[in-house]
C-alpha cells in the first residue's frame, strides 16, 4: 500500500476528472477549427471556462487558462504591471513566503528596476495587513500575496489588504493555487484583481492552470501569436488538460466543504498522534485558524529530513521536505526561514499535505512507523 | 464517416500515445518531487526527453519542453535576442509567411524597438537565401525562417541560410512544428541554433511542444520560478503531455519516411482528382519539391471559401481555411497575400492537409462529393 500525503505537490488524478479527459484524447480538436471536430473542442473549453469561473464566483469571460500556476503567476506579473503616471514601470510588493514562481519573478522585474519590496513573516508564517500596507508606497503598482502557504498552511489577509489598496489605486495579485479546493475562494469577496489557480493541485492534470484577470483590469500577453484566450495568452489550447481542470473544479466546488472538515480532522489526528508518540516534534507554521486544513509541517529535533524521507518513501508513505518546486530537496526552505528557522531547522521540515481521498486509516498507518523511522535516523546521526 | 483532413491544425492522437499516457493520468506525480512517485514521473519525462532529442539529432539536456510551438517560439525570440555590442538588442529578421506567433512575436519586440526586417516570398510561398542573407545587417542578432509553411507547404533553404549566417555570428531560429514527422529533421544539418516542435501536429497532445536550444545558446527563461528544464522554464512538468509528445516522436522518427510517401501519393491523387473534376481551380504553393507532402492548398475560381468549408463539414469532410491560428476564418491569409493573391483570393483558399492514416478511399470520398459542392457554392453565388 503507498500512502500518498503529498498532495500540496501535485494531486492524484480524480477518477472522474479523468473520464471527462478520455474523450478529448483521441481525435483532433483544435478550438480554432471551423469544422464540427473544432466546435467540439471550444464548446468543451467553454463549459471548462464556466466551470472554473464558478468556482471562484467570477465571469467566464475573465478566466485566462495557461500552462499551470507558474505561467499565471508570470503573467499576472509582467502582464498587469502598470507604469506610474510618470512612465515608469510602478513598484511590486510581496511576501517572503510566495512560491518561487512569484519570487524568481520579482526579481527579474527588479533586476530590470522595477522597485520591489519584501514584507516579512511572522513564526508562525503569518501575514500582518498593516505591515503590507506599510510597505506600499507612492510608487507601488501591484501587490502580490498569495492567498495560503503549501508549505507550513498559513492564510493571508488578503481580503483585508485588497480593500485597502483598492482605495490606493494598488492592483492586488493573489496566487490561490494552494487555497484552491481546500477553502472558499470567491474573487468578489476577497477584493483582488488577479488571482492565479493550479489544476493539478485539486485533482486535475498538471501542465494546466488559470490567471482570472478582473474585467477592465489591462493585460499585455505574454505569449503573442493567435487569438487564443481573448488575445490574452496565444497558442492552441490544451483542450483534454482544460477539460479535466473544469471537471476538477466541479468537483472542488461542490465538494470542498465536506472535504475540508474531513482533511482537518485527519490532519489534526496526525499532528496529535505525532505528539503523543515521538519527543522533540514541533510545528511550523500556524497554530491556529485560519490555515490550510490539510497541510502540517513538522520538524524532528535531531532528525534529517532527508533520510527521514527516504525511509518514509520505503515504508510506502509519500511526503515531502518543503515545496517540490525549490531548488532541491537538500536546500533550506526559504518559507521556514522567512519564520525565523535556522537554516538547519529550515532544511528538514517535513511536510504532510493531505488530500479528499486520504484515509483515517492511511494517517494511522503513518502513525505506526514514523515514530520509529524517526528514532532510526536520529540513532544514525548519533553514531 | 468522417474524414479528417485538418492535420496541419492538429492531428489526431496515435492510439500508442493514447497508451503511452494513460499510465500518467491517475497517480500524482510532481517530477520535482523526491519520493517514488516523483522518481518515476521524472523518469518518464527524461525518457521523453531522449526521444525528442532523437527524432531531431539533439542531445537530450538540449530540449526544453514547453506548452506548445507558441510558447517554443517565443521563447526562443524573446529569450535568445542577443544584445550587440553596444548594448542594445540586436535585430530580427523573419519571413512574411511565418506563423502568427513568430510574425506578432517579433512585431512586439519591434514595437519595444528592436529593428525588423521581413522578407517577402514568391508566388509560390518560396523563399530565396540571397533575399534572407541581404537583409541581415550588421545590426541583426537573430533571423527566424519556418522550416515548412503549414499553409501552402513550402519548405524554406534553411540550412543554406544557416551556413551563411553562422559566420556572420547571426543566430538562426526554425519553427518546424508543421516539418517535423513528415520532413527529415536534423539540427545538425540544418546548422540552426534554436528550433520549436508541437506535439500535436505529430499525434500528440495539444498543450505541449519543445524548443531546441543549441548547447551554448544562452536563453533567458520567460518563466520564472522553479528549477524544471535546467532553470529554462520554470513550472510543474505536464508529465503525461510529455510523455505523449515522446511517444509520437518515437513513431515519427521510425514511420516517417513511409508515411510520408504515402500521404504525397494520396496528396497527388487529390490535386489530379480535383484538377480532373473541378474547372477553375488553382493550387497555391510550390509546383515541385520541396514542399511537405501532405499539404494542398486549392483556390476554386468563384467559389467562397467559408461556404465551401461548411459543406464539406456537413459532408463529413474537415478541411480549413489557411491557417486555424489566424485571427477567424473571415480574415485573408496573410501567406496568401505575401504570396501575391489579391484579399478576395487571399479569404478563400481551401487547405487539405493529410495525415499517416489517411486512405486512398477518405480521399476518393472527397472527389466524390467535392465538385458538386463547388457548383453548388458557385450557383448560390450567380444567383
Amino acid at each position: 500500500m503507498r500512502v500518498y500525503l503529498d498532495h500540496n505537490a501535485g494531486a492524484p488524478l480524480r477518477a472522474s476528472v479523468r473520464e471527462a479527459m478520455l474523450p478529448f484524447l483521441g481525435p483532433a480538436a483544435n478550438p480554432s477549427s471551423a469544422h464540427r471536430e473544432g466546435a467540439r473542442a471550444r464548446a468543451a473549453v467553454e463549459m471548462a471556462r464556466a466551470e472554473v469561473a464558478a468556482l471562484i464566483g467570477a465571469v467566464p469571460a475573465e478566466i485566462v487558462f495557461t500552462s499551470g500556476a507558474t505561467e499565471a503567476n508570470n503573467l499576472a506579473l509582467r502582464g498587469a504591471l502598470p507604469a506610474t503616471s510618470q512612465g515608469m514601470r510602478g513598484g511590486v510588493v510581496t511576501m517572503a513566503i510566495e512560491h518561487a514562481s512569484v519570487l524568481e519573478t520579482v526579481r527579474a522585474l527588479a533586476d530590470d528596476g522595477t522597485p520591489l519590496a519584501i514584507v516579512p513573516v511572522d513564526a508562525e508564517g503569518r501575514i500582518d495587513a498593516a505591515q503590507v500596507l506599510d510597505a506600499c508606497g507612492a510608487d507601488t503598482a501591484l501587490a502580490t500575496i498569495g492567498l495560503a502557504n503549501g508549505e507550513v498552511g498559513s492564510v493571508a489577509p488578503v481580503a483585508e489588504v485588497a480593500a485597502a489598496l483598492r482605495r490606493r489605486g494598488v492592483l492586488v495579485h493573489t496566487d490561490a493555487a494552494q487555497a484552491a479546493g481546500r477553502l472558499p475562494l470567491d474573487v468578489r469577496a476577497l477584493g483582488v484583481d488577479l488571482l492565479s489557480l493550479s489544476a493539478h493541485k485539486l485533482g486535475g492534470p498538471a501542465g494546466v492552470g488559470a490567471l482570472w484577470v478582473r474585467a477592465g483590469v489591462r493585460l499585455r500577453p505574454q505569449l503573442c501569436g493567435g487569438p487564443q484566450e481573448r488575445g490574452r495568452r496565444a497558442g492552441t489550447e490544451n483542450v483534454a488538460g482544460i477539460v479535466g481542470f473544469g471537471a476538477a473544479a466541479r468537483c472542488a466546488r461542490t465538494e470542498r466543504a465536506a472535504a475540508a472538515s474531513a482533511m482537518e480532522r485527519l490532519t489534526e489526528r496526525l499532528w496529535q498522534g505525532l505528539c503523543a508518540r515521538v519527543d522533540g516534534v514541533s510545528r511550523n507554521g500556524p497554530t491556529g485558524e485560519p490555515r490550510l486544513p490539510n497541510t502540517l509541517n513538522v520538524s524532528f529535533v535531531g532528525c534529517a529530513g532527508e533520510s527521514l524521507l527516504l525511509l518514509l518513501d520505503l515504508a510506502g508513505i509519500a511526503v515531502s521536505l518543503g515545496s517540490a518546486c525549490a531548488a532541491g530537496a537538500a536546500e533550506p526552505s526559504h518559507v521556514l526561514e522567512a519564520m525565523g528557522r535556522d537554516r538547519e531547522r529550515a532544511r528538514h521540515g517535513v511536510r504532510f499535505s493531505l488530500g479528499p481521498e486520504t484515509t483515517a486509516t492511511e494517517i494511522d498507518a503513518v502513525l505506526a512507523v514514523l515514530p520509529g523511522l524517526v528514532t532510526q535516523v536520529r540513532a544514525g546521526a548519533a553514531a
